[in-house]
């Protein structure tokens, strides 16, 4: 008998993909989105559909019931199951320590989503210098560009950018700003040593010295506990007055209530965000402020990325019944 | 006494940078730019308090009565005035034609544009392919990412852009999108010598062929009577099926309707534009169709760039008076 492995939601990109990398491999289910949580633990249970399942795959953007892997779901998995992969870069929606104490390795598709994510940073951040999404609401509003004074608005070329964290995404939106070029400093934990030479480094005791002198400030840390609000009001206030807030991690690595209050009385002349706190139900104050470019969290929303997202996801699962081990274990594991 | 220009608008990003480049070379006179085109060419005339003028700065986004030097108005141009320096790119403002009948040269301000008028066209195009002005208009409407569904959208990194016309912007453009890497093909009169190897040359007799393999054609020429409409329903239906166009030249070079038949039957799959016909009166069904990115022409908006414009324009203008010639004479007198 195969291993079983069971698929969360449906796949959307590469159905004929994955059961070509399968064959012979595992015996895949697939669980409807709808499932409640309740049908879907009982059927993992000795004697239920999905009895034996030993890896899961699950979507960071499922809409259904089992769209947060939670403390009380993953506790009430069976013990048969090992590995869950999930789909996309972030996956605070899934409780690793939860899974540490049950034994339940987790793997997200981290570099498959740099490419698109960085290309929305970079969207975001000539739309905020540029005043563009303001400029494009007046013209649909019959404004033509009455509105438009071109003294707030910047070229994005010589300006400096700050990069907070320089993973896979925060890299790869470095090398895009660079070509410009920007200016690429940048700021994590500890120095990144494949980073290129053009981008500076600056260690936690240099933090402030990176800020006053960023045109441009772009989040690129996964939402953990260490990062919740990261970017506080004593930050966003280090940096020039005028400067530029861009974030395509999470809506929760930026205290909102310090980022609307500085964009309100000016020290931020612009934001451009694809993420929000409290998603999708976002503060609606977001929608009266000035120059704020605002996307629903799309940042990896192509066929392209979404079909290398999947099939990476099920390659850790992949890789796992065959070997032991997948890929893209997460930094918790390491 | 000096020689006299008249700056047919006041300036507004290089006022003290001005009157140094003049001091002691030239007497500068400001017509207000509500002035009436009889009362301008009056002043121009012996007696006036313009008299003797040999040179004249104008803005390409001029408000007022004189944003137009058509033939009428060039052919009431007293003797003295030798020199138009026009602030711009575009110059299809002035009839260059009566100019030359009149012996007046024309120079406009070509390179100081390209920067910001490519960062324009890059982030329609990346707009366009990843469908972000409907995310935008989603969010906005309360509909979070409802509507937004990847299948459309598609990463620009891999993707082939053709760009029409290798000037200073076209090249700049193909520079930014090279870095994702984008394939770069173009198009133009003639093979430009100095593009970089990665540009592919399709010449007039292989145009056919480029169109076919394009994801996007983006528009970087002129707008002359050659050009007019020079992407018209025979070529946009060479495009694939799918294609992206983007604007950022003049409107006058794509056949409009052509281009919103092609959106609405899905020929195209996204526009991204920043010029158009009749500005700023523009059609309205641009409001009403499908995956379009609209912006009321900022191409080179911004408080860095139309200082740099600004400069060089009235560098143009120091050097006819200092040398006889300035850098920037436009193509025609070449």
């Amino acid at each position: 008998m195969l291993p079983r492995i069971v698929l969360c939601d449906a796949l959307l990109w590469s159905q004929p993909e994955a059961e070509q990398l399968f064959k012979g491999i595992a015996d895949v289910k697939t669980v409807h989105d709808s499932t409640s949580r309740s049908d879907f633990v009982a059927s993992l249970q000795p004697g239920g559909a999905l009895e034996g399942a030993i890896g899961l795959y699950r979507r960071t953007d499922s809409p259904g019931p089992l769209r947060y892997f939670d403390k009380q779901l993953i506790d009430a998995l069976p013990p048969s199951v090992k590995w869950i992969a999930s789909f996309g870069a972030g996956y605070d929606q899934v409780d690793v320590a939860a899974c540490k104490e049950r034994g339940i390795r987790v793997s997200n598709t981290p570099n498959m989503v740099d490419d698109a994510t960085a290309t929305t940073a970079l969207y975001l951040l000539i739309s905020a210098l540029r005043c563009f999404s303001k400029a494009e609401r007046d013209i649909r509003a019959g404004a033509w560009k009455s509105q438009h004074w071109p003294g707030p608005a910047h070229d994005v070329t010589g300006r400096t950018i700050a990069i907070l964290g320089l993973g896979g995404i925060g890299l790869r939106f470095a090398e895009l700003v660079h070509a410009f070029p920007m200016r690429v400093l940048y700021h994590s934990r500890r120095r990144v040593a494949h980073a290129p030479e053009w981008c500076e480094y600056y260690g936690p005791d240099r933090l402030d010295e990176m800020l006053a002198q960023a045109d441009v400030l772009s989040v690129h840390v996964p939402l953990t506990e260490q990062t919740a609000s990261i970017v506080d009001e004593k930050m966003i206030r280090k940096l020039k007055r005028g400067a530029v807030i861009v974030n395509t991690a999470r809506g929760g690595v930026i205290d909102e209530d310090a980022m609307m209050k500085a964009l309100e009385d000016g020290h931020l002349s612009a934001v451009g965000l694809d993420v929000f706190c409290n998603e999708p139900n976002i503060n609606p104050r977001w929608f009266s402020l000035p120059n704020a470019t605002l996307l629903p969290h799309v940042g990896t929303a192509t066929s392209d990325t979404r079909k290398k997202m999947e099939l990476r996801a099920l390659e850790n699962l992949r890789d796992f019944i065959t070997t032991g081990m997948g890929n893209d274990l997460v930094f918790e594991f390491k």
